[in-house]
């Protein structure tokens, strides 16, 4: 089984994101890798008596995908803010596409305002399905449910308690969900989208 | 906001899922494509008052991916049926990769049924990761929960109760199970695959 | 640990509910109990090594309330019928109840008949809540997720696929629900209630 | 519809868990209360059309739990250090139970941290069956997911990260749970026990 290894992020200072925040939640991050990989090697282990192991075999396997996603949504999430805050370019192709489906960016940025700060940890995510080339935004709760299955990812906003309660305490979310937006690198965003485009 | 169309597919007559329950099945699909519709309307209603109603666009914003789940599992799931049963090609990329990491193309398809045979409707759904070149067995639960995110799909193996409950009852899913592999048309995925690898 | 059995329940025949079908789905009730033990009995194995199993440990914990409730909500669902059908009385403390908060009983089964039919498999459930003397409807996905915590319940109603699709097909849940309702011993539904309010 | 109110809870100060902590907590807890009456509000609204709303509707219902278990668990959970940290009885009729299971007290504290260390946010819940005469400990995933259904609740111990992260760090849930146990009043969970003991 392939190994994956904690990818290391070149980030800069973040506006109204503390170095110890970021700090305490890449740790949480390489704890994802860490334990997608412990799993994968016990559910290998546990393999060699699968029938009297049946039902751990099959909770490992129901659970990986929540580490898998840890994993994944977290290194989306990082990416974004490398190369530092960067506005979107007006004539971009995302802009372009974001403008005709949501008539503007400030609507798209509003509406995943609105999903992160719904109740209850998870992600508001801008997901894009090339098949209708039409994107949806959802909510995912921890790092596996509620996910629109196959469709790559734009924008990953995560909104754990971990992203914004030691600089904004418990009810903080809102201004966590603005920082987080003064620090994006919308190149990096547009790049993600005109890769999409080209394999679609 | 993009409306969703219900697709057609050219099955053949399955051996061992019958008519009637193919029939039955296509229907709930359909169900799904009108019900992922209905509620993305159902929201820019509710927007128009958002204060009002947040509580309710912050629900239907969670339980989109189940009506979109079911609408694009039960496509790969056709698909797969699509030119009639077919063999996998020893010298196919797919067949190699396969073998690569699970040994043999009849280990991964005893992986893919135990997986099924997990308790609880959902299903069990064969991914590729084309980061790490690797593929990944998974256990979804309903249509949206337990996905590993962004991956494409190569084999999806639906076990809801309505799969196999017409034609082998409650306990049934085993049979039904060994039914699907029998009917599958192999070079469906493997052109699946392919189109990943090239995107990748 | 506490092994548990599968009990046995006097049953009429059902109207609109088949021999063929009620049986089927003892059978099922049954997998449950036999499934809890063994998760129980897995556990105490896997914790000599708790080290080395923690992953597994965590998973069979995470899954063993939906064992627990596939058993304890069907022990609720069958003992509704035993005894065979018979009417609410109108003067009794449910009726009483029923009618203080939703006007009516019609009222009442009404809306346990549309959470019924909600999307996705599941139980529509009436609870009391002793402290706040008031009735909650609500649906449970699988057997284990969206519970009223601690509430004891009054009537279980299984919506699961296996509870309609023999008799009625994948789209025949309405026609199920109509038929549970025929068949309820609202006496036994009755005799719940004073015992939970005896206690609170 | 019954609508609920915030609980007061006179709570000592208590050891490793600060005063800013408990008050966010608190601030959390009547956000439950808040949001459960206000879904209720909401459903009653909608239903007044409740064709055109019956997407929402649905959605709300089955989310519903989520803000009373939210406000139900916490009541448990702030009630258990009230009248500060008493150890428990060794002749109390919970710790001979808990004993007879557990071999000893300790031994299910021990289970419980181990649960409350689970990944993810949640609950380590000690539950009792009454009609086994048997204590079950799980975990909670969010604050309605997992639930032993009916169960009355003897220990609620919350591992969300609102209870630790400002305290102790991203990654100091043990600690907080070493805080937790030392705070406990066990009169509190010993009359728990009582009560249940004496309905069953």
């Amino acid at each position: 089984m392939h190994i994956y290894e904690t990818k290391t992020f070149d980030l800069p200072t973040l506006e109204g994101i503390s170095d110890k925040s970021v700090e305490e939640h890449l740790g949480l991050y390489s704890g994802y890798v860490k334990n997608f990989n412990a799993m994968t090697e016990l559910l290998q282990d546990l393999a060699k008596d699968s029938e009297k192991n049946a039902h751990a075999l099959s909770e490992l396997i129901r659970r990986r995908s929540f580490e898998f996603g840890g994993m994944r949504l977290h290194e989306h999430y990082f990416a974004q803010f490398e190369g530092g805050a960067k506005e979107i370019e007006n004539d971009s192709k995302l802009a372009q596409a974001l403008t005709k489906q949501y008539d503007s960016v400030e609507s798209v940025v509003t509406q995943i305002t609105h999903v992160g700060n719904m109740r209850g940890p998870g992600w508001s995510i801008l997901y894009y399905d090339p098949q209708s080339e039409s994107f949806h935004i959802g909510f995912t709760g921890e790092q596996h449910q509620g996910h629109f299955v196959t469709l790559p990812i734009i924008i990953a906003l995560d909104v754990w308690e971990h992203a914004f309660l030691l600089d904004y305490g418990a009810a903080g979310k809102g201004k966590y969900i603005d920082a987080f937006f003064k620090n994006l690198n919308w190149s990096v965003i547009e790049k993600r989208f005109e890769n999409v485009k080209k394999e679609a």
